[in-house]
């Protein structure tokens, strides 16, 4: 079985100084649940009681409502996980609402090759040098720029920073990916994409998902005021992006493309 | 346009006293997001901005490239967002992964006449009484009980806790959701549901998708560290579950179902 925590080499920024460290980072890795051999669904889980995590999945979703209708459930050979009927059970999952994502459901890294066969290139180009005192500015004026937050403590923030550290654009949802595709979508939409110049600020944790959002629109740097999970810090580090997590109380952890901080 | 925000009437505890009170909470609603007369995906989103999400999911998932595929973006008649394309622009999303949600699309009550329609029924009478002192003992012991969040701050904890305030199992993953498939899923296996005596205790914010899984499992009461959402508040007022938020500190409030927590 795969660790749901794994090892990663950080640089620890605090005090004005840079030092490198070790830290540990959640494992994130897509699961693929199959269904009487057809492909089902897929969730980016932390490895772990994926045969627990197919049943629920399954039963919360209205699809099974005994476990006397599993005849099986197993990893098949390219690690998706396989759920077989017991015999003279009929499924109909024809009918049912889907939520579309790009990720492949075997494991991270073909999800990372999806996203090169999506035609995205490295981002090591883009933004030579951010200052870090820029970095431990942006919370703050985060902060300041959330109407919503302050009252209900429910919203995730996303924020569009210039290398400068200015706020051009902020947006908030219940949901983290969606606060992200508003701020992509509005640059999209105005023809402002690649945002090669900017900084992109989370109120919370990192995924896989929010990486890719942000790899799409050729943004170089991510600031979290969270942690990154392992296949966001893969990733950003395939992509040559800056990764920073726990940017608060002035000081953060650099999980990937440090050099843009150094001079 | 909806209100990204929304009072609430609560009870707040504190210092063993139990008084009504008003609350923000983050709206949820479902957004259906249509392409070319299609129903592509759902996303449980904050009212606003919705024609930028529309447009970000599309470009972040790869399906449109320049805002010049687009014809028009608005909502139709029923609430959905209609993405419509520009002439000769022709796009494939047959070959896609999809990820399946049980949500309507359409407006938060539909995705709760959804759970009707799928069987459940109210919880309110399951689990009489539960002791406000249990409720403010569940936080210490789903800490104890993680050995993984501690090291990294990246993990969701999901706890099920015996009505006596007793940790029965517990699961970690990044994504919430999963950590509560994998409870639930566990108990689904072991033919142990519905789970009529049993706390739901939550580490993090509690969404409609959290609040729909625990109703499907016929779980009475969920704890939670962090807000809930508007839908998630309304899908427990409706089931007839109790609602805890904001569990920290020896206090709570209750956003549903206060009875259960007086003699």
């Amino acid at each position: 079985m795969k660790a749901p925590i794994v090892t990663v080499p950080i640089h620890k920024v605090a005090d004005g100084k840079m030092a490198p460290a070790q830290d540990w980072v959640a494992a994130e890795e897509p699961l693929q649940i199959r269904l009487s051999g057809r492909d089902l669904a897929i969730t980016m889980r932390t490895p772990g009681h994926d045969r627990e995590l197919a049943a629920g999945f399954l039963f919360s979703e209205g699809i099974l409502r005994s476990p006397n209708q599993i005849a099986s459930i197993n990893p098949d050979e390219r690690g998706a996980i396989e759920v077989k009927l017991a015999q003279g059970v009929d499924i109909d999952t024809a009918a049912r609402n889907f939520y579309v994502t790009s990720s492949c459901g075997v494991c991270g890294k073909a999800s990372i090759e999806a996203l090169h066969a999506a035609g995205c290139a490295s981002l090591s180009a883009a933004l030579a040098y951010i200052d870090p005192a820029t970095v431990l500015s942006l919370p703050a004026k985060l902060h300041l720029g959330q109407r919503i937050f302050e009252h209900t403590g429910g919203l995730h923030a996303a924020g569009l920073f210039g290398a400068d550290g200015e706020l051009l654009e902020l947006r908030e949802d219940v949901g983290r990916h969606n606060a992200v595709d508003k701020l992509v979508g509005a640059a999209f939409l105005g023809n402002r994409l690649p945002l090669s110049e900017c900084i992109l600020m989370l109120s919370g944790r990192v995924s896989f998902e929010l990486v890719q959002k942000a790899v799409m629109a050729g943004i170089p740097v991510i600031a979290a005021v969270g942690a990154p999970s392992s296949l966001a810090v893969e990733t950003a580090l395939r992509f040559g992006m800056t990764l920073v997590g726990f940017l608060r109380d002035g000081r953060f952890n650099i999980y990937a493309g440090q050099a843009r901080l150094e001079r």
